[in-house]
């Protein structure tokens, strides 16, 4: 077979060495090594690979390439760079600099829902106010980030998650072309490309998602496997001496290996080109490189994390016979290379533009649902009229039992909506009934069209898999386990947030009111977490009404993800709540003339807070019921608003089954459970930790004695 | 081969089979499928392999037992029961109920550390007070506790968990024996087995711990993997058909097959004495079980999490022979066979004692050691005058680089102190001269009396490992990564909390002071997440007083873990800090007459309020600089120490480079960073999230001004 290769490509791919070497030096601060012995992978994937248009890097099928080993950026950029993508040379000099000022980008509610809700409820006032989230203004961050440059699929640099993501992203594209394509149109049918490095192949995240990978048999995903022998603290002799490739064929991934990565590059297009050709199973390609390549300390830990220094780099240059007086330099027949590559990503993408008229002259009801989802971006309409409603005569029920009805009543209607549950499908009561199994064909009961998607044991790839659904697009995923349990998966639900991604977290059994699994299973500190972390919306509803409010709100969110917290046990239907005040964050639930306390509840503590103000009344205490379903949704109503439902002037007691660490905030007096759980009978453990009604008045009765003779405090952040 | 099992082992598994059926029902809760299908083989380890004495369950060369599996708990509480631990038939019948009382245990720092501190610090009153932390008195919880009931070496039922922990338990015997064993005494000789279930199997985590093992060639462990086809969702078909086998193969591991894990003894007993016979590597023994074995629902999901029901288990009774009206019924010549087993085990350990007593004549220095770390349970003594102390004509340092002299300073005369970093050794510090690797003797670079571990990329299997070596006993174990990282890790390092084990976090790079990696690897809401956690002491000094104060800390308290935070960036030595000062967790760092204002800081925002408070100096405004290593240590002084430290009518401002949500607890105006970091210079972050002194003191201003005409609040909790 003739090389694909001239002389041209491996100028691209020295070129590529160099300005990385370069634009590492320049901000005197980054990782050169990699992205030197990975030059030549880039450089194949992306000028003979990877489909995409770097003037529309937005366009639906192209291609999708994940750098796991984030570290490495600098290889992106430059790599984006010489494609055309909107990159500059100053964007590369500005490498790792804060650039200026604030964006502003609003999150504003579908217009549509806004107005749904006006009429349904007769003009009360909705204060689902847009969200200003804020980011640095940068092309070039230390990291590649999703919501910064454009070519930049998911954020990485936490090991272990692109690979992960790139998981989630094939699964994306295997259902939506399940779902879109016909005998005739290919609608879907891009590939997903991954880099990683050692590294990542040794974390816990990267393992799930590949074991997942490998059962859901992603013929779609290929992994270029960086081996170059070294990581931070020296050999990777030192401790990952397993046969990576015996332990990815045992997951059911095909694997090869290119024995010089540096410069055979016939044998790295071949080995990618094999790995296409194989659509029954995920590929691994174990690439066989060096650090550094070219650099005097090639092959050594010492080009990882460290600029190389003018010295080396000049050296670099001079091996592979650029001028070393040139930094930032590329030939200009090297632009042209890429720009003929480019070219032929505009010309594909306007080849499938053209496929798709015709597509929605052919299946006008598919594209229909097509273009809701990918171009105008919309729900449903009238989705939210199936939220149920709920009144006090109604039974008490628990509020993971409430999500179910809602589940089942929306998800059949919404078919963007998918996800799964990590192995606790029966007690997160996530599935629905027409919601099929996402499941390669080959197994006998589910294909890639199914929206329930079977994780396994695996919380943290379960996040991590929900971050690349979600950043493929047309999709809303979700992810359910045990609240507990997100604490295995924080790794990546901090990056639902930061890459402003809806990853809806259906998390149950929120509480010790799980009872008997005790305190391995109870969360304490979790809500304190997640209520720090920032553009994540935490919802613990406290019935009926709220539990379908906590999915307004969740799927209304399009850049934030929102975390569902639902009680194993039964709750009332209360007096007083509704949909509309719930989607406040925090409202009067019950209230009274002059009140002398404010209790403030989440969750499965509300009712307990509405029967301790039936106690305290009985003695002549008068209690407002605050329940605060959200705090962020709350801190984002007008001051106005929020003075009203909590007033200066009347001290406060806040009640919720976990820390009390995040409740200073609002209330003087903070009841919760700053302890470990226990294990045993809902009620024994409610009294344990003295979360009943006579417990709390006992207190409240105090509380409300002292401030009879002083000042009550004003809490909040006054600047 | 004859059997070595005869008609009472049969019938001594099939009454643990209905034991833990009773147990389960008795409670209407729990988990009968795994302990029915898991019987053969916990008889088979606890009556013919495991060495233990449970008349002293403490036996410090016992074999160690792990059930990673922890929702199988009833089989380890009924099978501790008949070997004659302290668990009664009514322990059983109170099976995952909540006992009673709470139970007090002190965390005393130790004597001879009190008295070295009032002496060298000439009588300066030290307020290390005792912690009482709580626990309900559970003999049966939900989940096996290691605090709760004798005979449980781990805290496990987070899955993944207690096979990662059996890792930490064999390094720690390995490390153990590298050290006390001498050609003539084996000290330490024991095996650790372990019982895992598909769950595990599937969790990240122990993909991690077990990589690692097969690297480390750790012969002492062996684990029997209950392949019984059901996990929750239903068959293990639906997520999880990797080669499990080849998958440990490929990391090193030995593996066997059992066919028939439900009754032939005999392969199962094989198959454990081969395991044994290997030497230089850990053991995975897949045994084919059936699921609630006896049963009518046997072999399916049915089994896994509910009670069996009355006629079920009648039925199970029937088909084994048993009297189906005889609830938590035991033969006495199952008793007399386990009880067999339990004098073999007590006389072993009686050999063990008499054979240390001639180790003590022998190797007398040896056996000091071994006594200072086992019996006395005592640091080193004069260990503490090692810590270095500075004064602020010092030059500026990195609280990391801090923290590398002083494990320097400390480590080579404190042998129990080992640990690693997950690949950031260059990064973290924690390497120290004299560490030796910690590594099997077949590598040419250290052997396992190194007390060095390199843990690859692997922070969630580093904390759960670290859980397992302080577990173990004699060791205190430290583990490293960047601070942000710790949410890879959450999953164990809450288990460390729960568990009241010592393991100390050293974690760096702790803010947007790391600078150009950016918001990927700064921590945000880390510190609200710790903090929260009970049990855990979060530590963020301010400069190398406060860094040797905080190691003082770390390394005093026995019972609880330690996350340490250090900076990246260099820090001045401070004006006013000291260790004793800062041993109080918080203290008046500079002062003045009538202050107008109190400024409280952690770490690298300390010296930003000093710089604060200069410039409010400079217009009239008078300031006190609080300095807030930690709000565990402070908030367990005495209320009178509290008060005179941030005492009532002046205004607190707080500043600390992450999310202020833990903040409102001391702060009337907490100023921190509540949206995700930025990648830049560290200079330029700083002034971009408006942490400088200048940008500071102008909000201080506004608050001081609003204080002047408004009452200022009270923050505490009143009862």
């Amino acid at each position: 077979m003739p090389s694909v290769f001239s002389a041209t490509d491996i100028e691209a791919v020295n070129t590529i060495r160099c300005l990385a070497a370069d634009t590492v030096q320049g901000a005197n601060s980054g990782h050169p090594g990699a992205p030197m012995g990975c030059a030549p992978m880039a450089h194949i994937l992306y000028s003979k690979f990877i489909n995409g248009n770097p003037k529309n890097p937005d366009w639906i099928n192209r291609d999708r390439f994940v750098l796991s080993n984030g570290h490495a950026c600098a290889l992106q950029y430059v790599t984006l760079h010489l494609m055309g993508y909107d990159i500059t040379i100053d964007d590369l000099k500005k490498f790792r600099q804060l650039h200026s000022k604030y964006v502003l980008h609003s999150t504003l509610l579908p217009y549509s829902l806004f107005l749904f809700l006006i009429f349904s409820f007769f003009f009360i006032p909705i204060y689902l106010y847009p969200n200003f989230s804020s980011s640095p203004n940068h092309r070039t961050p230390g990291h590649p980030e999703r919501m910064e440059t454009p070519g930049i699929e998911v954020t990485t640099g936490p090991l272990g998650q692109g690979i992960a993501n790139a998981v989630g992203l094939a699964m994306a594209e295997k259902h939506l072309a399940a779902t879109f394509n016909t005998n005739d149109f290919k609608v879907f049918d891009n590939t997903v490309y991954c880099i990683t490095g050692d590294g990542c192949l040794q974390e816990g995240v990267a393992s799930e998602a590949s074991s997942l990978a490998g059962h859901m048999k992603l013929g779609n995903l290929i992994v270029l496997y960086d081996a170059n022998k070294i990581q931070i603290d020296g050999s990777t002799d030192l401790a990952f001496t397993e046969d990576v490739l015996a332990r990815y064929e045992s997951y059911g991934w095909h694997t090869q290996t290119v024995e010089n990565g540096d410069s055979d590059f016939d044998s790295l297009y071949k080995a990618i080109a094999d790995a296409k050709l194989v659509t029954d199973k995920p590929s691994l390609i174990k690439v066989h490189t060096t650090i550094g390549f070219g650099s005097a300390k090639q092959g050594t830990e010492k080009v990882h994390g460290a600029p190389l220094g003018d010295a080396d780099i000049a050296n670099v240059k001079t091996l592979f016979h650029f001028d070393p007086s040139l930094k930032y330099h590329v030939g200009q027949n090297v632009y042209d290379l890429y720009k003929a590559t480019a070219d032929a990503g505009s010309q594909k993408e306007a080849e499938w533009n053209q496929m798709m008229l015709k597509y929605q002259q052919a299946h006008p009801d598919l594209y229909s649902e097509f273009d809701r989802r990918f171009n105008k971006k919309e729900l449903p309409t009238d989705w939210v009229k199936n939220l149920p409603t709920f009144s006090p005569s109604d039974a008490p029920v628990a509020t993971r039992k409430l999500s179910e009805g809602i589940i089942n009543a929306i998800a059949p209607n919404m078919p963007e909506f998918l996800g799964g549950s990590a192995d606790l499908t029966g007690s997160n009561l996530t599935y629905w009934k027409t919601a099929g199994e996402f499941q390669h064909p080959s197994y006998d009961f589910g294909d890639y069209s199914g929206r329930y998607i079977r994780y396994g044991v695996r919380e943290h790839a379960m996040a991590a898999i929900s971050n690349g659904l979600a950043a493929y697009g047309g999709l809303v995923p979700f992810a359910s386990t045990f609240l507990n349990f997100i604490s295995y998966a924080v790794g990546a639900s901090r990056l639902s947030a930061l890459q402003q991604l809806q990853v809806i977290y259906i998390m149950t059994h929120d509480s010790i009111g799980l009872g008997e699994d005790g305190p391995t299973h109870q969360p304490i500190e979790t809500l304190s977490m997640l209520r720090a972390t920032p553009n994540t919306v935490v919802l613990r509803p406290a019935d009926g009404n709220e539990t379908s409010a906590s999915y307004l709100s969740a799927l209304s969110y399009k850049d934030r993800p929102s975390v569902i917290c639902l009680t194993r046990q039964n709750l009332p239907q209360l007096q007083g709540s509704s949909i509309e005040s719930a989607l406040k964050g925090g409202y009067v639930l019950q209230d009274v003339p002059n009140p002398d306390l404010i209790l403030i509840g989440t969750g499965s503590e509300v009712s307990i807070c509405v029967d301790t103000a039936k106690v305290l009344s009985s003695e002549g205490i008068n209690c407002r019921v605050v329940s605060m379903p959200s705090f962020e949704i709350f801190d984002e109503q007008p001051e106005e608003y929020r003075k009203q439902v909590l007033p200066n002037g009347i001290p406060r007691i806040s009640v919720e089954a976990m820390s009390t660490s995040s409740w200073y905030k609002y209330a003087h007096h903070p009841i919760g459970i700053d302890t470990f759980g226990a294990s045993g009978k809902i009620d024994d453990l409610y009294n344990y930790f003295g979360l009943t009604p006579s417990k709390i008045a006992e207190k409240a009765r105090s509380v409300v004695q002292f401030y009879k003779t002083n000042p009550v405090p004003v809490i909040e952040k006054l600047w």
